[in-house]
């Protein structure tokens, strides 16, 4: 359904909603980690959706995410020990296995039927551990978001995780208008051409997707770069396109790339052309702060690791100009509560993002907006 | 007005006032930079009473401050681009003119009217730049307090900035009892005949002044150091004094000087002597922090570079003590707030001085203390 | 009196009070510091129950605890100057005898009679100073805690202070159950017999002992190494005491050691073992950290340096595994204010602990339990 008129939240009254800080679903898969980063040699402490966890691999090579403190005492089960199918307690030896039963205590026989920790259904798809921390009975694999770029054969890349100090939801912005590369991405991915052309926002069930199209520009140097990869000596002006697509609650994944001007890019034929894909997925671990999954991905030079991380360090710089911005956003809005927020024709694809996370906050029962920042005003 | 009775609060009965976190009044210029801090390359971010700003100079050179967060998202507009006569926004690129109006918006034509950031009326005088954050139609140029020695040919010298950890209140209190030399400064400008000495304290309207004279005693090391400067080779006794100037709300300009003893200078002729001015202005930050600029300034030798870096180096060491004790006196406060406060006489200035705040703040009908510390007692 | 049922608290029902911060009771003598740390050269500042001190020696060498705050602006006392009998404030210059009065005031010749900051009763004894910040009147030296092997010449040995980041209980509860050596302590004095063996566990007044016995086993690294100190070239099996002896509110001497086995170490003759005192003792400093006291006492080779040094040395890395620990589990506590608390066997004498503390703390009608964290949950 392509948009016609705008969003409810984008006229020009005000709205608060616009910058306040978001609760996050509970009932969503989220990434914990990279496949790689859990293993069955030590556990991974990470605080998903506002839960401390302990991640590990048991025997049969399988994650499992138990909650991250003992029933004892609730020493940190992280620091512990993974011995086959079970983790020890680092403090009093308190054994469990991968559904969070004790099946052992110290100088004693019996064990306590109570004595249970929380363990979170798990998925392992497209190279990360998702964890679903909400009820646990409507936790279905299908409902995962799409990001089959990252382990499909017909594309190559790798990426990072940002510690971003600011509310899921600005990085969600930040990702849902892509304006903001013209003024904090001047010296790479930034371009008048921009600010300058026209967009489209469609939206269809939990996904909003916008596009744009800028023809017979520049290419600026990020793309010259990767044109010149693909194209040895390429000079001369080019077609440039992103379609950002969100799927709910917090992944956004952006088709991006230029081609020839005038090769038939915007009809269909990229082959003049480079294509990437910027993956992103954002887990909330506090009401201020995230964890930003990124990787960008590519469909030439596939065996290219040189250009795996070239392209991998590029766009680490490009987000570090991202999180000092997001970060100062976020104290802002901490210092500013009572500020009337207005929103602008760019910020139309944020604003339907806003509506859907609200649908499914509803629908939890739980209110949209996160307790102020205690210390703000 | 010479004082004939102690001030209300001077008395042997306790009062909180005494220690009490002062709020600051807001109807008043505060420095907020240097001059020189605030230019036309890049935009400087500095609080003044509570208010974070973006300091800037547009295509005339003029002084300009804006609230340092953009109508639209909020982002800080100090770390934007200065674009001749306008401020771009360092996330979405918006534009503001020197009265905060935003000129520019990405990908749209139309403005919306309410796009306004408050603009701050400023004053440059005396090598600073200073802003009225309170009532605008209240800021009248003509009651910048008097700091006149900072440019006047007769004098030289220079001075820094200070970012104390404590309620501005503290370091007036510091300032108007120079008995605290004799123990914190006892290896520099330190003495007995500090605290055995008379002083005498008068105020008219918004001033407040204590002197004292200390006649026929040594010259304590760093006074020696500058006789010798002017009458090389001096040695022997000299008459002191410290003539303590406030003009509300925080400014303190001290007269201090030594002369060879019984030349006259108590009865007005310094010429055998040596005198400087300590120039202090206290900008409050937030209740427990404050920007503390300084300088010292003197008539004699006025072309030595030398001497205005070694005046310079040796007041940066003293006010490194006082640095030290006011952050704990802070902190005190901040444990103690049921604590009595009882004053001696050396605290007579102090006290006048806060009657004026005092007065200031009910002008504005605001209370003159701050609220208690969170996490105190 | 020998347990014959367990403490309300060790039974299948949970309790919050099991983890919850706690109380310290005032009334009780608390080490401040090492004797040695405290001298006629400058003053020492240290939190004792809440209570900021300033330590020092007078003229006579009797060490003596004043508030650390002056009477007149809140200035740290422990920051002054030591002049003879008299603590001098580092502000403005007042001075105050061994009990706290006010005895100089600068610039004027009456004092005012309630110029007094509070003096706390000091013993000093076993090495250490300890204060009362309690009800004076209730101060007897008699009631410090039995630590006599610090001093007694059949012992020898050293310590060390830790500042643990958790509430005093959590490291009484940690040196009450010794099962946590086998998982927290596996590579120096850890080994399984620990949570295999039986224990026993008395109470009398305001102590608790818990004693266990492993019999015919190898000796850990640790012990085997003081074993050959002794008897050189020793192999073979041994029996190992741990006999834990808690004296409210916060002491904690453990009598430890090995003999070989079957020479009737169980029975009294110690004569083919071993034998060490780790002696320690906690003060609360805030809710959520305290001072931690410890040496390590043997009685043999009283003249060796050498074997002082590796123990304290050896002691020290034991110790730093349970600093982490601590703080870990502090701030989980933090974190789950709602967790509901189950116990284990071996956590009887740590309830034991608790039921006295609760008795006394109610003694003074304050209840068991500190307040909650700010910014837990």
């Amino acid at each position: 359904m392509t948009l016609t008129t705008p969003p409810p939240a984008a006229t020009a009254a005000p709205t608060t909603a616009a910058a306040k800080i978001f609760n996050h679903p509970r009932n969503a898969w989220y990434v914990a980690a990279w496949d790689h980063e859990v293993t069955g040699k030590q556990p991974l402490a990470r605080t998903v959706a506002g839960v401390p966890l302990a991640l590990w691999r048991n025997a049969e090579g399988r994650a499992v995410a138990l909650a991250d403190a003992c029933w004892h005492r609730l020493a940190p089960l992280s620091q512990g020990k993974i011995l086959g199918n079970e983790l020890q307690c680092p403090y009093h030896g308190l054994r469990y296995n991968s559904t969070g039963r004790c099946t052992a205590m110290p100088a004693q026989e019996t064990i306590n039927p109570s004595a249970i920790v929380p363990s979170y259904p798990v998925v392992e798809r497209y190279r990360y551990v998702w964890v679903w921390v909400g009820d646990p009975d409507l936790a279905d694999p299908a409902t995962v978001p799409d990001m089959h770029q990252m382990n499909d054969p017909s594309w190559a890349g790798d990426g990072e995780t940002i510690h971003a100090d600011c509310n899921y939801q600005l990085v969600l912005d930040n990702l849902m208008d892509l304006t903001h590369e013209e003024f904090v991405h001047s010296s790479t991915i930034g371009q008048e051409a921009l600010s300058e052309s026209e967009f489209d926002v469609t939206h269809e069930g939990n996904t909003v997707t916008v596009a744009r199209w800028m023809r017979d520009i520049d290419a600026p140097p990020f793309w010259l770069k990767n044109m010149r990869d693909k194209f040895p000596g390429f000079e001369g002006k080019v077609d440039r396109w992103q379609i950002i697509r969100f799927e709910a609650p917090a992944t956004i994944c952006i088709d991006v790339g230029v081609a020839k001007a005038g090769t038939g890019a915007p009809e269909g034929d990229r082959s003049q052309g480079v294509n990437g894909y910027v993956m992103n997925t954002i887990t909330p671990e506090t009401d201020r702060t995230c964890h930003y999954f990124w990787a960008f991905m590519r469909n030439y030079c596939l065996d290219s690791q040189t250009i795996t991380t070239q392209l991998r360090q590029g766009v680490h710089g490009v987000f570090a100009e991202d999180e000092d911005m997001l970060r100062a956003q976020q104290r802002a809005i901490d210092a500013n509560p009572e500020h009337e927020f207005y929103s602008l024709n760019i910020d139309t694809g944020g604003m339907w993002v806003r509506q859907i996370l609200e649908r499914m906050l509803a629908a939890e029962g739980r209110p949209s907006a996160a307790p102020a920042a205690r210390g703000g005003a």
